[in-house]
C-alpha cells in the first residue's frame, strides 16, 4: 500500500455534467484517477459511480476531502461514501459449528486477499474456539436461547464496539439476528446456502434434494430485517445429479459457500459494492 | 441406425441379484449390451436402471421381448418401459409468439440431433405460421380464451391423435395446460424461464431483475398438474450484472431456454430420463 | 433508436486529468453521458476508456465532433475511434458447409440483437445457398483452391466494397484468409472451435478427444496474420465426459460456437471492444 | 463405514455377456451391488466398468475374492483392480512454498471428505513446516538441486516406503519428478495451474495474461514421464477480464486449484477413476 487511494461511491439523481463535475474536483486538486466506473439505472433515474484516485500528489489533506466534496455534491442531491485504502477495516466473524467458511476467511486473510484485520470471532457454540486459538484470534462464546437473546445481543454489540468492528461476517452463523441489532449495527454480510430466492429459510439443501434440482447455489448478501431478502452481492452455482444425496449437496455446497462469501467480503472491503434500494451495483 | 437397439428403463424395489437377473436375460438371448447404468435411491429403497443392447443377433423377436421380460420383472415388483431405437417418436411443438426455441428445435432436428419426427406445430397465435411454412411443417392455430379452453383442448387432443404424436414440447407456449388435458396426454416437456423453484409462475425475468439476482436460469421439466413443479430434467444458468436491464435478462435467457430445452428433449428421446416420484434420474 | 448516441473508444498514455478533459468536452457541448468506463493497464502505461453520450441536445453537429475532439486528443497522444449509433454497420457472413452459426446469426439479427444489416453471404461451397434464399440474403459462391486463392480473394474484396461491408464474420469458414487480404480488410471476427490457445489449427475436437480433456471451449477473436492468435473477444466452455465421442464434442461445441460468436459480434457492434497490442478491453 | 464394500475396476476387450458374467459372480456369492456403471469405448474396442458391492453377507472371504475373480477374468482378457473400502489409503502431500492446496486438503481430510490418512508432508522448502506442526503431521524438508536430485529422490522413495504411502499428491510442488521416480512410484496426482493442454510448463498465469484469454483453468492429472501430459482426472475454469492483472489470475487460480485437486483426489480415493491409454473414465 505504498500509494494509498481515496474512493468515492456516489448515487445521485441523473443529470448532465455529473462525470465532468466529479472528475474536475479530483483533477483540480491534482488527483490521479486509477479507477472510474459508472452505471445509470434509467428506471430509477439514478446515476451511480465509483471513482478511486491516488492520494500521493493530491492537494487536499484527507480530512478536508469530505467537506470539500460536500460542497459539490449537495446541489446535485447526491448520497456518497468516502473511503481511504490506508484505513484498514476490522472484521468480526460470527460462526456456529461449521468451520469451512471460518478457515477459508482466515486463510485468505493471511494470504493478503483481504485488506482488513480479523481481531474477533463470536459464536453461539464453543466448538470453534480451537480454530480461533490456532490462529491467535479472540473468541467469545455467546450462547443464544429464545429467552436470553436480547441481553446476549447487547453483549454482542458491546463486543463490536470494544473491538472497533466495522463489518460483521456471518460465516454460517445459524441464528437470526434481530431487527433491533441490525438497526444498531447494519454492516453485516451473510452467506445463505441456496440460490436465492429459491429455498429461503431453513434446510435449503434438504429442500433442493426433495425438489430434484439439477443445480444448487449459494448467495452472499447484506443482512436486512427481511429474512434472506437483503441486497445480493454475489451468487454462484454447481451442478448436482441424481447420484448426489443430501450429504453430497452439503459437501458441494460448502465449496460454493466458501468462495461466494469470500468474493462478497473482498468486494465489500475494496469498496466495490454500492447498495441502492434492495439492489447492488458491483463495480468490478 | 444400421444397428438398432432396445432399451429398458426399470425401477424396482432394491434387492440382491437385480443386475445379474436383467443382464442374464439379455445375455441368454444373445444380446450385446452397449449401455448399462444403475442408481440406487437408498432412502426410497429403489433400484433404477437403464440398459441398452443391440437387436442384431438378439434371439427374441421384438414383439416377444416385453412378454418375456414381464416374466422376470413381475416377481421383482418392477415397473419398466421398453423402447426400440428404430421406432421414431413423433413430436408436436407448441408455441405462442416467441420463435427462438422453435427455430432451435427445428434446426437441431435437421442437424440430426433428435431421432424424431416433427410433423406438427400448434399455437394459440397465428404469428409463427411463417416459420412452419418455411420448413414445411403443418401449423394449427388454436386460440385460447377462458371460455373456449375446454373445447380447444379437445381439438388439441384430436390433433395429437391424428398426427400420432408421442411427445408434446412446450417451446414457450404461454398458456397453462389443464389437468384434464395432462391426464389424457401426460408426455409433455416444458421450458420455464427461471431457475426453478425460484420465480414460479409469470414474469420470472422481471422478478429476477427486481430481486437483484446475479445469476439467472432456465429449467426444463415434465408437466404435471402442479404449476412449474413437475420433475426437472435439466437446468442451466448464466451470469447477469447490474448493467443488465430486464430486456437483457430476456435476451440472455433466450440462449439458456434454447439449450436447456434442447438438452431435455434429446435426453428424453434417447430414453435417458427415468421419472420416479417428483424426481428424475438422468442416465447420461 | 429514438435517441442516438455517440461513442468514443480511446487509448492514451496514462496521465492526470484524462477523465476530466474528456468529460468536460462532452459536458461543455451539452452532452448527457450514459456510459463511461475506463481501464488502466499499469504495465503498459495505458489509459483506455469508452464513453457514450446522447446526441439529442449535443451542441456540436456530428461532422464536427471528430475535428473538435482531435484538438483535445492530439496533445494527449491519444488514439481514438468515434461511432454513431444511428450509423448501421453492414456485415458479410462467410461460411463453408456448417449452418449452425449462420442460422444463429440470422435469427439474432431478426430478433434485433444486432444493430446491423446482413446483405451478403460468401461461401467456398454452394451448400448454404438455400439458407441465404430462405431469408432473402445475397449469396456468392467463391470456391477456393491453392491455385486460385489470390484471384478469388480479389473477388471477395470487390464484393465487400460493392456491398459496403464494415465487418466480416467468419461463421465456420474453413479456409485461411491470406495476410494480404487481412491488410486490405482488417475488420474480421472469427470463431475457433477450441479454448485457445489449446488446439490451435485443424481438428480441435479430435485432438481434444485424444487428449482426454474434461472441458471443451470455443473462442471468438479478431483475425490477424498469425493463425488463431488474434485478440480474443470472448470464450466459453462446456463440460464433457468419457461418454462423449468426437461427434458429441462436435455437437456440444456447436452450441458454444453459436453463442460465443454471437456475443463477440454483438460486443463489437455495440463498440464495446477496444483492441490494444494483442489484447482486448471489453467494456461490458 | 459400518458396511464395507468391495470395488472392481475392470477394462476388457468388448464381447457379449460381460455384464452378466461379472454380475453373476457377485450374485452367486451373495453380494448386493450398490453401484455398477460401464462404458464402452467403441474405437478402442474396450469395455470398462466399475462395480461395487457390500461385503456383509458376501460368501467369499476378502482374500479369496481376487483369485476367484481371476478365474473369470482371465479367459476374458480383462485387466482389473480390486479395492476394499475398509482398507484406508495413506497419502503423502508434497508442497513447495504455497499453502492453499495444503490447507485445503488437510481441512477436507478433517471434514471426512477423504477416506484416507495423511501421515506425511514432504517439501523442497522449509516454509510450510508450521502448517504441518499445526495439524500434527510429519514434515520432511528435502531440498532439491540439479546436483542432488537423484539422491534426494532416493530419500523420498524411502520415506514413502517407511510411511507406507499409497498415493502422492503434488499440491503445488514446483519441481519436476524424474522418470525414474515415477517408474518406482507411479501413483501420483498433480495439480497444474492451467487449462491443459493450454500453457503446459512454467508460468501459465503469466502466459495466460499475455495471451489475453477470457477464462483460466486448472487441471488435475496423473503424473507420467511426459510433462503435464498425463491422464486428466478433472478440470475447471473461471472467467477473467481485462481488469485482472497477473496477480488476480493467480488469486482466482488458487480457488480453482484447491477445488480441482480436491475433486481429483476424492475421485481417486473412492476408486472412481479408471485409466486406459492416456485417458480416464470417471465413474461418477
Amino acid at each position: 500500500m505504498s500509494n494509498p487511494t481515496a474512493t468515492l461511491l456516489i448515487s445521485c439523481p441523473d443529470q448532465r455534467g455529473l462525470v465532468a463535475k466529479i472528475a474536475n474536483f479530483i483533477y483540480a486538486n491534482g488527483g490521479n484517477i486509477i479507477h472510474a466506473d459508472q452505471h445509470t439505472d434509467f428506471s430509477a433515474g439514478l446515476f451511480l459511480t465509483r471513482i478511486e484516485w491516488q492520494l500521493n500528489g493530491f492537494n487536499l489533506p484527507k480530512d478536508l476531502i469530505a467537506p470539500a466534496f460536500n460542497a459539490i455534491s449537495q446541489p446535485l442531491g447526491a448520497k456518497w461514501q468516502l473511503h481511504f485504502s490506508d484505513t484498514i477495516p476490522r472484521i468480526a466473524i460470527w460462526v456456529s459449528r461449521q468451520d469451512h467458511c471460518l478457515y477459508d476467511l482466515i486463510w485468505r486473510h493471511r494470504a493478503k486477499e483481504f485488506a482488513a484485520e480479523i481481531p474477533l470471532i463470536i459464536s453461539n457454540h464453543p466448538h470453534l474456539k480451537v480454530v480461533a486459538d490456532q490462529f491467535g484470534i479472540d473468541f467469545h462464546h455467546i450462547p443464544i436461547t429464545k429467552e436470553n437473546k436480547p441481553e446476549q445481543e447487547t453483549k454482542q454489540i458491546e463486543l463490536l464496539r470494544q473491538y472497533k468492528i466495522d463489518l460483521v461476517v456471518l460465516a454460517k452463523y445459524m441464528q437470526i439476528v434481530s431487527a433491533d441489532f441490525i438497526t444498531q449495527f447494519p454492516q453485516i454480510i451473510n452467506i445463505h446456502h441456496s440460490f436465492l430466492p429459491a429455498f429461503v429459510g431453513a434446510n435449503p439443501y434438504h429442500r433442493a434434494f426433495e425438489r430434484g434440482v439439477k443445480i444448487i447455489g449459494a448467495t452472499s448478501h447484506y443482512i436486512t430485517t427481511d429474512l434472506d431478502a437483503g441486497p445480493i452481492i454475489e451468487q454462484d452455482v454447481v451442478r448436482v445429479s441424481h447420484r448426489d444425496e443430501v450429504e453430497d449437496l452439503v459437501r458441494k455446497g460448502k465449496d460454493l459457500e466458501r468462495v461466494v462469501l469470500a468474493r462478497a467480503v473482498r468486494l465489500h472491503l475494496r469498496n466495490r459494492v454500492l447498495v441502492y434500494g434492495n439492489r447492488t451495483v458491483v463495480f468490478e
